[in-house]
């Protein structure tokens, strides 16, 4: 018998109290034993719930308890979050986690701590949600040296993208739904300027190029600047407009980058819709393959920090390599790397922009009057700044096609 | 440094030795230990091939060699595939194959051994090609109580029925087509009958429930009487079609088959096109999760080989646990379970069949004339097999949408 503490009783922490209770039997038997939550760490009470008996509010509760050797860290945040799981590691417990603020910021550290232990360390929760992507990236691809990563790492985003793109409305209206409906928090930030999606990308890129990645080195850019028109204009080019978080090696350089992106039909990114997250990996012998599935929700993402737990029940007294090293990954400059830019400008700027952009192709819809959009030829966002300089740029998209 | 024997240097064979040359440090570093091709079994000479010098034409040289402690197995079929894998397993080696043939008929029992002999039996490239799922299926999905699997899981049929939607051509010139291009073999029936995409069904099942589930109790449906007619209708209903295989769970009884349906839209596997494969499960706590990537081929196939080399060696005498255990996994009757079938009859049967059929819903395209095409309620074959008598059918498809 196992016996796991849990330190945060939120949403994915009573998520995982419930697989546990749910698929008990099923899970003794891949595990190859029962495993139990004896205390769940949380400020508050919580009377009627099933687990009420077994909430302290005081974290030695489960640091001191000898019996406890699994540690479940879902209260999110790095702060306490950090020194929680630090004192868990150092007291020879193994940590599952699905707190991606905590493992883009710390990562390599507590892996470190962890292998000095003994123990393990595992976040498969902090990235995708329910989706098996930081296993198979460490695990099954062991094969491969990656070559891009691409992914549309955050639900609330890609709900109101598709939102948006279905019905037609603008971004604003959206987003209020989607506040209304659940599947967006009152202060959206996190979510619609891309910071989240960045913490998820810079995870990602760490373990497939095993050094840290600092997320405040990758240029991120959110969805608050999309509109009607730009979906429109989308479907005319039969793509759809996708939050992409993106990594990719060129020349021996890593580049990153969080931005919206328009994603023809012909890539498997470009039917992932409403909440769902995908996760595309090009590797240079196995070429494309593709994760899909919720990205969030209690129960998918508990899955996946339930499934860390019966790893780490199975290496008892085992620490499982994962390479990821404290030394600092400098990216490459993403204004140096070339891509195609779609761009809108009024159409009294038509020939000025034809003139600046020789090689540009123009891009029609019927929906949209009185402007001029195009796509550009390769160029980098700094030969793109200095291009179009003395245009009217009303907006701008990458072209991820 | 680890040295490996390969029986079978035929395209995935040989693939294996190119992967791990190509890769080889970064290899290295993921498994702790260089890892060498020591012999390759094979009848053929190679001359001016790389690997030229280490061919052998007996086993033996691999058996008998203490060096060697990772076995790969390349040649397919069961004879003498089987005999070598059991020969290698007692010797104490570890075997990784890419053989669904082997694996569906054999995996249960050479499990067994392998963990009596405390080495490894590893099989990723047994389905899906390069993409990560009986790994995802036994050390990702642990917390999950798999509901339903299903897959496009054979690359040269779906190449075959994206080619012919899309061009809208006929069943015989697009596969003469798939054989001229390589796509297809010349004696394409494994392929085209569904035979293939059984076995693979087979294994993901026996996965997935922990037993063996015998591939001659799956019923098996090609693609061979799929029409460009049936394309038509398809459009119409904004669905595509695919050879599925599929297994799902309902009161206890577990269902298997393998046949083309009529996919939606709005599903994932509605746009994985071409030679492209993909594994939906939906577990009854993530929900739904898919895989996606390239089913087959030299580099992608091997380095789904060579990540279980990689396992192999990670985990030197220590057997990894697999649940699937010998007992027959005694499959419900396919034939009682209720779906909607589309169903094409002639004109002159439009009355009859709506007497019939009283819940039927009319399909209708401009492509075809003289026919009246309807969806039934759902209904099991059983009893479509009786309600239908009488009409002239032309074709029937399942609906799985």
């Amino acid at each position: 018998m196992v016996k796991v503490g849990i330190i945060g009783y939120g949403t994915v922490g009573s998520g995982v109290f419930e697989v546990l209770d749910v698929n008990k039997e099923s899970i003794a038997e891949k595990s190859g034993e029962e495993i139990q939550v004896k205390r769940i760490c949380d400020l508050r009470e919580f009377p009627g719930d099933k687990a009420e008996k077994l909430i302290t509010h005081d974290f030695n509760d489960i640091l001191k308890d000898s019996e406890i050797s699994v540690v479940v860290e879902t209260m999110g945040g790095t702060k306490p979050a950090y020194d929680f799981v630090k004192a868990s590691i150092e007291a020879g417990k193994s940590v599952c986690t699905s707190n991606k603020e905590l493992v883009a910021t710390y990562g390599a550290g507590l892996i470190k701590l962890a292998k000095q232990h003994n123990v393990n360390f595992l976040f498969e929760a902090s990235v995708g949600g329910g989706i098996p992507v930081i296993r198979p990236l460490n695990h099954a691809l062991t094969a491969e040296k990656v070559v891009e990563i691409k992914g549309i790492l955050n639900g609330t985003t890609n709900f109101i993208l598709t939102k948006m793109s279905r019905e037609g409305s603008d971004y604003a209206t959206v987003l209020k739904e989607a506040q209304d409906m659940g599947y967006a928090e009152k202060n959206p930030t996190a979510d619609v300027e891309g910071f989240d999606t960045c913490r998820k990308i810079a995870i990602l890129t760490s373990l497939a190029y095993g050094k840290q990645v600092d997320y405040n080195d990758i240029q991120t850019e959110g969805i608050t600047k999309i509109t009607k028109e730009d979906m429109d204009y989308a479907k005319a080019l039969d793509a759809s407009i996708k939050l992409i978080g993106e990594s990719k090696i060129e020349d021996g350089s890593v580049y990153a980058r969080v931005a919206p992106a328009l994603i023809g039909r012909e890539q498997p990114l470009y039917s992932v819709h409403d909440v769902f997250n995908a996760i595309f990996i090009k590797g240079n012998m196995v070429d494309d393959v593709m994760f899909y599935g919720r990205g969030a929700g209690k129960l998918p993402t508990a899955s996946a920090v339930v499934a860390d737990i019966v790893d780490a029940v199975k290496n008892k007294d085992r620490h499982i390599t994962t390479i990821w090293e404290e030394d600092k990954l400098k990216l490459g400059d993403i204004r140096q790397y070339k891509q195609r830019f779609f761009v809108r400008v009024p159409e009294s700027d038509k020939q000025d922009a034809k003139n600046s952009f020789s090689e540009c192709e123009e891009v029609k819809t019927e929906k949209v009057k009185g402007e001029f959009a195009f796509i550009t030829a390769p160029m980098s966002e700094n030969e793109f700044d200095d291009v179009v300089k003395g245009l009217n740029v009303i907006n701008r998209i990458i072209v991820n096609f």
